[in-house]
């Protein structure tokens, strides 16, 4: 755990420059506008140490898998988060010394991300070896009004000399992946332009063939005046820049506008990218940063009048839950169907994929509540897009008539996992995916959705249990073996009970749909069925079997589901109990130990009770609880909010805090030891969700928003905006009461603390 | 399957040139003398499809280990099994044209392996691009009288022509190991020499810095004459040759004598390595191809003599048994403490370590039953050298107080295998390394090995057994949870049955085993008590109750043990049923669907019944038989053996027969498609027993050979040679009844049938 940071209610502030915390500070003040985005490295050359990253969304590589021993059933790859070409770089030297704060002495230094305005900033005065003292003021944004737009202004101010500076402006596709499996560099060159005014790369990801072009230019100013200089341009190998030598003078500042435009072919047809980055190139220069900067804002602050959460009094969550809105809203902008929410967002490469359940169970959520209800629609498109390929992962892993698995991690729908015990066996993803359809109609009342893509997946799902789940003659009951649940520190389980019960429940609203559709859009039905060739009778009628006779394990003396097949031979020791030197576990005991322990990972029963709370009573989710919650290390980063949601819940204030300390400032305060690798952005879902679902006990039943909220002693209030059916309600927690304000939308009926009021 | 190959009594022949049969062919002609071998490779350059390969015994190499996600606990390295610098060359060229199968035409192409005399021999007429026409005639041995010298014996004969040859004869230790985890070579040159009549490099291995020296000299014949030609010697990276070119006379043999001396920095100071080399070399050549032949061969005729097998009536089976006997006697003799048996002996260098479970379970019984008792005794003390990094092992994984867990894989005491479900789970192997020291005993009567080295192992055992069960509050029971049994299609399972089972039967024979040696060595026993630390009282009680109370699963109402818990939950579908097109299932299915199916890839519940058969009776066995046997697909090697002997013992003669046929020929017929990549050698000690203990129902009881013959009808009779307590016993049985021999040693009691005789 590191506190480096300072605390402010919509700024993170790095104070001092330390180059230990760099690839940390890199990974924080990230940038991202749902299309691209960059970890937060210097415009200028940095010779220390530095994990450069620049992401472009959708835009991915199938890197060779890289196995100990193969199982039978592997993919062939593993789709990687591509590091794509950098358009930040502006180098400059003055003399005969480049300006690297490796090099130089630096003073004043402060590194601010500002969550309000999306903006990055950087200030600092560096003494080059040679005296030479030169103030710089950077910004830079990538524009959430134009998610193909970046720009920086970069100020130069030389405190104590009048010199020339030669400033190169590039533009660099020679990257690699930090976590290429054979060092293999993933881009090829595939046309580039230097001239005057203009530096751009075309570059081709080998495989996958994407095409991305990156463009910049620029404008010099001094003075009021633009400052033309020397200019050259220059093109290398995968690289293009222009170099421009202006004079400097003392006491005067020079800013250098970089603007750039970041082209896929996603978006665009690979003949014309060129010249549609141009000329998006063009339009951005000619608008100017000013310009850009105003519309950038105008975005973000739209987005905040949706999803602000206040807390009084307690300034580090206040950071800490800004800060994970604001992370989640710079990946993830829910207009393009074919994106999705990366563990790492843009903030690094780790973890490959682009989609894991984390997406269904924690992000869509938080982005229901937040976001206009297209953004939820767009994530559950997304899944309906690849359930072609989710049906072909089933084939391949022995199933058929249709059933479809979605894949552990995914970028084009194919499964890139290879871990058998994951990959093969933690298959409650499907029971998620299914969930998540449920979860968006219940919020948003589309049940038009159902129809028009629903329940085709949950189909397709729904088949897969039906196969995966079989007859144990000698219980006289239907056994899912060898799964492995939520809590990964369990492989090749029998009986898991969260996956058991969500395999049942997906087989119930499947039947629900199969009912509303076939009323609701008969035609639609019809159709679904003879392409599906679905046997309604036979299948339906399994089901029902299935569901009547699953084995859902359970011991009656002490009240509790059980997390699997024999869960209770193990030696039931509180995790309080563990020494201090045993955590984390994962890291210092072997696998072997860990899994025939009692330690949970992450919730698993508890995230079966979180999902279906209403059909569980307060004395049954108090009892698993505390069976459960003294057993659980939550070292999976996806644990601890559904703790406090559940603790909430049950009226344990004090536990449901304590958990959501650990939430909500994760990566600023590096908790795990590992923000370095990036942000823990999935996870950060889980924070929104504590504080809405939790704290305010929000729930929607029936058509409507329910609250029951309470809040920690430790705040003296805490607010937050729920975006409901074209409402916005804003909640206001204090320890004098509840206040609750419609911000925009017709008058609506809420229920608070179970009482119906009409706001 | 294959049958290429042509049946006969002694030899393994191949006629005519199949380049796709070759690899094949290079693992099943391969030689070794225990100390050194190689694959039959070719003398002469070919260029056509290869794998080069000679081996060293003893000389390993820890690669990098390689895996797809780190787990905790995995080992850094994986010893592997390393390809040494190869004596073998002798290249031919002609003219223009280099000797090379692949750019000739070739007649009357013989390979020959004769397991009489331990010889590889082959001979063919090639025709060269340009029309000559050349008789080769190539014999080839490790000398098994002396295991540091091999000799090759090279005949050429122009049958078209007169010409000078060029003959180079290398020593190249530029060699490169197939299974190299990142490419890398592991050799390095140490010194090297190249004079007239002489070749040497010493190498070392990287890292693990073994040295090895390979010298080689030649003499030539021709017409009775020496031939002397004009002889040039080179040295390059890593290699050294004599260049000599000869006159070739039309219709006239000429013969090529190569000597080689391997010796290993295990056996000579690396100092004298170079010199020791030359002095074996030059005593080699002194004595001359037909003496060191002579004495060789004199080798083999006793090793026949003790432990030869016929079967008349059945040439394929005749030829099988044989093989599977001369290839276990070339890679292992016994001699050396540090040496062990790898799965691939000196045929190929698959599946890396040296040392498996194999061992004890399957090849020490061999050994017994056909050697000297010192070379059962060295495979123990093998171990017992081990004992130390055992315990560290264990302490890896976070066992303490001396408990041992034996590696899975190992060449020299640490765990070099890295599938967290084998190289953690799989701790039965623990079990067969204590049963193995019981196996000794009762086969020699040598209980003096307790207080040499047994105790000591048995106690590290125990005490690992001790702290890896755990007490079930549920079950009010003695638990063992998350392993892996024989049977690998089960991965992290609760409650093996085989595996509790010999843990219990460990406690209880180490128990016997500290009451044998209190009293037969009082200062050994104080002594090892003291340096344990262990506490009798309190560690035995322990055992004691863990052994009363241990939970051991069973289904009363079939009357059959559980191999684990829920095992009956799984559907019961018996192999019979499976689609031809799913066969083999570990190529067929993916590995979770492997996982939760009922199919056994080897013996488990019935390796127990085998390795314990005096503890059960008949009907227990048959009923566990006919419970498991339909539901095993034997798609591990060291499965059909242990079902051959059940079989057998409960009077399944079809069955015992028709599982005897899928062990015998497994590398001649290339059953499983992998003999290319060398020969399953210690599964070759399973069709032994499958004769010896299946056919011959040979048992040890009281200090007395038993035997419950019974003849598969398709032979006309069979015998078996039986090395027991200082005699050698002949068993032949035929349709007629059986015969005792007594062909060394005492008169000594046996049992047949139930009666004792005396021999």
């Amino acid at each position: 755990m590191k506190q480096y940071l300072k605390k402010h209610e919509w700024q993170i502030i790095e104070q001092g420059f330390d180059p230990h915390y760099n690839r940390i500070s890199e990974s924080i003040f990230s940038l991202g506008n749902g299309r691209m985005g960059q970890r937060a490295n210097f415009e200028e050359k940095y010779s220390g140490d530095t994990h450069q990253g620049t992401y472009v969304a959708g835009v991915y590589y199938p890197d060779k898998t890289r196995v100990g021993w193969w199982k039978n059933g592997y993919p062939e790859y593993f789709a990687k988060v591509l590091n794509a070409p950098s358009w930040i770089g502006i180098q400059i030297k003055i003399g005969k010394h480049d300006l690297d704060l490796k090099q130089c002495k630096v003073a004043g230094f402060k590194r601010v991300l500002d969550m309000k305005q999306g903006l990055l900033q950087r200030s600092f005065v560096a003494t080059l070896p040679d005296g030479k003292k030169v103030k710089i003021e950077a910004s830079r944004f990538c524009s959430m009004a134009d998610g193909e737009v970046g720009a920086i202004r970069y100020s130069i101010t030389p405190e104590n000399f009048s010199a020339n500076a030669v400033i190169t402006l590039s533009v660099d596709a020679d990257v690699v992946n930090k976590d290429s499996n054979y060092d293999e560099k993933f881009w090829t060159e595939v046309a580039k332009e230097a001239k005057a005014g203009l530096a751009l790369v075309t570059a081709e990801t080998k495989k996958t063939q994407f095409h991305v072009t990156t463009a910049i230019t620029y404008s010099i100013r001094s003075a009021g005046k633009t400052v033309k200089g020397k200019s050259k341009a220059n093109k290398k190998e995968k690289y293009a820049d222009n170099v421009v030598t202006i004079p400097l003078k003392k006491g005067v500042e020079t800013i250098i506008y970089k603007y750039a435009a970041v082209l896929s072919s996603e978006n665009h047809p690979k003949k014309k990218l060129a010249d549609n980055a141009k000329k998006k190139l063009k339009a951005a220069a000619t608008a100017g940063y000013d310009q850009l900067f105003a519309a950038h804002v105008a975005v973000w602050t739209e987005i905040w009048k949706k999803c602000d959460v206040t807390i009084e009094g307690d300034i580090a969550a206040q950071q800490g839950i800004r800060f994970n809105i604001f992370q989640l809203m710079q990946t993830y902008t829910g207009e393009d169907q074919r994106l999705n929410i990366g563990p790492k967002g843009f903030t690094g490469e780790k973890y490959g994929g682009s989609t894991y359940w984390d997406t269904e169970a924690y992000c869509l959520p938080f982005y229901l509540g937040t976001s206009d209800p297209k953004v939820g629609r767009n994530l559950l498109i997304y899944r309906h897009k690849h359930l072609k390929r989710a049906i072909e992962n089933a084939q391949k892993l022995g199933f058929t008539n249709g059933a479809a698995l979605y894949p552990m991690v995914t970028m084009n729908g194919e499964e890139c996992h290879n871990e058998w015990e994951i990959t093969f066996e933690e298959i409650h993803r499907n029971g998620a995916i299914a969930f998540a359809i449920y979860d968006y109609i219940r919020y948003t009342g589309d049940e038009k959705y159902l129809s028009e893509f629903g329940l085709e997946v949950l189909l397709g799902i729904s088949r897969f249990w039906s196969q995966r789940i079989t007859f144990s003659e000698a219980k006289q009951k239907y056994v899912m073996l060898g799964v492995t649940g939520p809590n990964e520190y369990e492989n090749n389980v029998n009986n898991n009970w969260y996956t058991s019960y969500i395999a049942c429940w997906t087989m119930e609203y499947t039947q629900q749909a199969l009912d509303f559709v076939r009323k609701d859009d008969p035609t639609k039905f019809n159709k679904l069925v003879a392409s599906t060739k679905f046997n309604e009778k036979e299948e339906t009628t399994r089901w029902g079997d299935i569901r009547k006779r699953m084995y859902l394990g359970e011991d009656k003396k002490l009240g509790v589901y059980l997390q699997q097949d024999g869960f209770l031979d193990k030696e039931l020791v509180p995790v309080s109990q563990l020494r201090p030197q045993d955590r984390p576990l994962n890291q210092k005991w072997s696998w072997d130990r860990i899994l025939r322990s009692c330690y949970i990972k992450q919730a698993d029963v508890l995230q079966g009770l979180y999902l279906f709370d209403d059909r569980f009573d307060n004395a049954t989710i108090q009892r698993n609880f505390d069976f459960y919650e003294p057993l659980t290390v939550h070292e999976s980063s996806l644990s601890p909010c559904v703790h406090v949601i559940l603790a909430s819940k049950i009226g344990y204030k004090e536990k449901a805090y304590e958990m959501y300390l650990r939430t909500s400032r994760l990566d600023l305060d590096d908790y795990n030891n590992d923000t370095e690798d990036g942000c823990h952005i999935t996870s950060m879902a889980g924070t929104w969700m504590s504080v809405v679902k939790g704290f305010g006990g929000m729930r929607v039943k029936d058509g409507k928003l329910h609250f029951n909220p309470f809040i920690p002693d430790q705040w003296k209030s805490y607010s937050f905006r729920i975006e409901f059916r074209g409402h916005v309600i804003k909640v206001k927690v204090s320890k004098q009461g509840v206040e609750t304000i419609r911000e925009s939308g017709e008058p609506v009926q809420l229920v608070l603390n179970g009482s119906t009021i009409t706001v």
